[in-house]
């Protein structure tokens, strides 16, 4: 098989939809990658407020027109074509599953949210290093103490990723990502994880631990699942997101996010 | 009375409120305005989302909870304090006031988009005239023959406002607005104004001619007034937005929108 690096989203997608279940870290360079989140017709006014009222962890790539299953952004199906994928009823993930079909419905809009995958590139080039590509790992996510601006019936905690970076590095972190402001941009936050209500970076919510060795910090950048930590307060009755880390393999190139 | 220039928002609103009527540009330097267009509650998700789809005319600065006159943004009242309105019904504009209170239900979501006023004081800073504030008028605004891309049933033609630049501070123009991507940024033309579909510069759409000397390049960029042309394309039922050139003066500063 080719290196996963090398496919095409076309090719990407089509062994996801052939049930190949794993986390798209490192997955089709310089093509972008994004999170999942659909919802009710009825609850998209909600969501999509509530993205543009939080723009740093849910910045909106692209919106499917109620019961479609792409859009320009990502000419697969958003049903079948991510390697994993967590339905939720009234909150409570009840599902982990590699094909969404029998729980989709024809009113669901899909939004499909920028992902700070797209600067990983940008940051190897750079020379800072990436330690969950490095070890193969699911990116580390956690829940913060840090409530996002609410929008109708929808709310919940700032989700954020988690990269150690050396200490002489953290600056060309800041520089290398602030220049994609359409997937997360620069961290929130640089340093002590208890700021932000974080007890134990080796227990993340989502995702798996990664080292932290010495001489690196902590540097957490707003993360795209904070929509589905949003799902599990807010209860919507039906959700559908991409199972964290595992995510969109879209026909946009990293490139077209950087900003000028 | 105070130069307007120097004037607070506060000030400026309560001036407004009182029944001055004027085009706004050159108003409170350094205070961030915004253009305004109010909807039914059932119509706002289209809105939204014609604005997400649209992002250079109609970046969202801030929207309210349905039926609330003010947000975080603005911290006046919607209905009272721009210097004019224009009401439209099924599209059509039919009522120009200075209070749109008879007019606003309790139903309605606002929208405040970004207006290029924002980067003018830069523009200045830079060396680069600003014409419509140098004559001392409305900053002229066209219809194109570009499209905008719908959402659900709303869609319509992209406006633009245009001021004449010398030919080698165009570069510096492009430059300086480029850095303020939240509230249109850099122009999205130069030159030929009939390849926009515009026949006439001395007869805009909205606003007022401006002279174009000898020397001078037209510049266009992206109009908050984008969505008023769609109100009239799509007609909404009801639709209530700032007279063209006369803004919603936000609490915001002109900086929090410069990029990183």
């Amino acid at each position: 098989m080719k290196d996963s690096a090398m496919l095409t989203p076309d090719e990407a997608r089509a062994l996801f939809r052939g049930g190949l279940r794993t986390p798209t870290a490192g997955w089709c360079a310089g093509w972008t990658q994004a999170n999942l989140i659909a919802v009710p017709r009825e609850h998209a006014y909600d969501f999509l407020l509530f993205a543009q009222r939080n723009p740093k962890p849910c910045p909106v790539l692209d919106v499917t027109e109620p019961g479609e299953t792409s859009c320009a952004l990502f000419r697969g199906d958003l049903r079948t074509d991510l390697p994993a994928y967590v339905v939720y009823r009234d909150g409570e993930p009840v599902a982990e599953v590699t094909d969404a079909s029998e729980a989709w419905r024809d009113d669901l809009v899909a939004f499909l949210i920028g992902c700070s995958f797209t600067f990983e590139d940008a940051l190897l080039a750079a020379g800072v290093p990436v330690r969950h590509i490095e070890q193969g790992r699911n990116v580390p996510m956690y829940r913060t103490n840090r409530p996002c601006r609410p929008a109708g019936a929808i709310g919940g905690p700032l989700v954020v990723s988690m990269r150690p970076v050396p200490a002489h590095q953290v600056a060309d972190a800041v520089r290398v990502t602030s220049r994609y402001p359409a997937v997360h941009g620069a961290p929130v936050h640089v340093g002590d994880p208890a700021a932000l209500g974080i007890a134990d970076l080796d227990a993340p919510d989502f995702g798996d631990a990664v080292d932290v060795r010495p001489g690196e910090v902590p540097v957490f950048w707003a993360c795209g699942v904070t929509p589905q930590a949003a799902v599990m307060v807010s209860k919507p009755p039906l959700a559908i997101g991409h199972a964290p880390g595992h995510m969109a393999v879209t026909d946009a190139r990293d490139s077209d996010f950087l900003a000028p």
